[in-house]
């Protein structure tokens, strides 16, 4: 196992952070690494705000659902899926212009992830901690109202970064047999059984071993409530129509 | 500059290989190092299919548009979103499962996304090289009826994997000041005037200085014509209604 591929293996989100600064110039440094990711067709459709006010600090930390560690972690990112530079780019050229496919909503989305988890891998290279904020989608419109977003520009997700305070354990991840298959998909279910077997048994191990629970019986507020639901009137209102 | 961000930064994609296969050991420390991102709520909505079938891997490259490096490169993945899986196991806790949401859509698509470029990233760290295919969406029902992806299970992408056979120059990327902004989006047509002046000097230098472009009027091709007209469809299809 080579350093790299032993730093990713050793990743975990941090939600404590020191009062050390992240320096501007290591940010840059962190994008440019983020913006070498692979880019559908050279789009790069993508937007990083670097969230420096306080109080939008607060007023984020709270529309993610109450996560206090946006406000206090050392720097604080919101990446955004950018459609309007591209087509508008074209337009420049006379293009013919349509937008608001969902092709569009994949691309960025997927462009956008891609960079982000190099910004991720480059940041943890650097000895500093993130967390993904998903959270900032329980409030897109508000986000993007503080954010000054433009149509066809969301926020997909926010980033904290900081140095790390605590350290936590490597949560566990299914095993490689049900993610990894050759050739046709096939059921993984066992594999599942198995893995709720050591989710529950990390669960005990953690906390003084209170949480009763396993991966499975920890997904149903995922589904059966509709997270989120907001999130199809929210992109056609951004402008991406998902025709 | 640390050696992971070094080796961020040299990320180009590779479309030629040498014959040297690649061992399985490595694909699966590769897809580990893939699981290791950061998933939403632990949700891991994402299953990899390694294509070894000769034939199914020549209909692959032909589906994504002719691009035979998927039937010559060392292995070939497709990257699913999988929200067949989770949703399942949270029945059989007796949940209530409600699927569809556009907000699964953009989870699975992101921790696909995610888990992906680790695996990328892994890859070059062990001296491979890497290309998405994003064309596999050129005929994503036929990729999924080759591959047997039951409902709530859709291909994002395919990677091809290799030992490089080229070398080709890292292409450039819009300046960090587009990307990277303060606080509120603010206007960038000033950075990708300049970013067109760079790619123009960037396709004359390459391959005899022949090619008469830029950024903008590169991009065209995908505005001016509906791109994947028929993703709307097809993820409605496979149970990702977008509600």
């Amino acid at each position: 196992m080579n350093p790299t591929i032993e730093l990713l293996k050793s990743h975990r989100s941090i939600r404590k952070f020191t009062d050390q600064p992240v320096s501007c110039e290591l940010l840059e440094e962190l994008i440019r690494a983020g913006q070498a990711a692979a880019t559908s067709s050279h789009v790069q459709a993508y937007s990083v705000i670097h969230v420096t006010n306080p109080t939008n600090r607060v007023t984020i930390a709270e529309l993610a659902g109450g996560q206090a560690y946006v406000a206090t972690c050392g720097a604080f990112l919101v990446f955004c899926a950018d459609m309007k530079r591209p087509t508008e780019a074209a337009e420049r050229t006379e293009a013919r212009v349509v937008r608001g496919m969902t092709e569009q909503l994949l691309v960025a989305s997927v462009d956008t992830a891609l960079m982000a988890q190099n910004v991720a891998v480059a940041a943890e290279s650097e000895g500093l901690g993130i967390c993904y904020i998903g959270g900032i989608r329980n409030n897109p419109q508000q986000v993007s109202d503080l954010l000054g977003l433009p149509d066809h520009v969301f926020p997909v997700f926010g980033m904290c970064l900081g140095y790390p305070a605590h350290q936590p354990d490597v949560k566990p991840r299914l095993p490689v047999e049900a993610i990894l298959k050759q050739d046709t998909y096939t059921d993984d279910r066992e594999q599942v059984a198995a893995f709720d077997a050591t989710m529950h048994a990390y669960y005990q191990s953690r906390k003084g071993g209170t949480k009763q629970s396993d991966w499975s019986h920890n997904l149903t507020p995922l589904f059966d409530t509709k997270l989120r639901p907001h999130m199809r009137e929210f992109l056609v209102e951004r402008g991406f129509e998902m025709k």
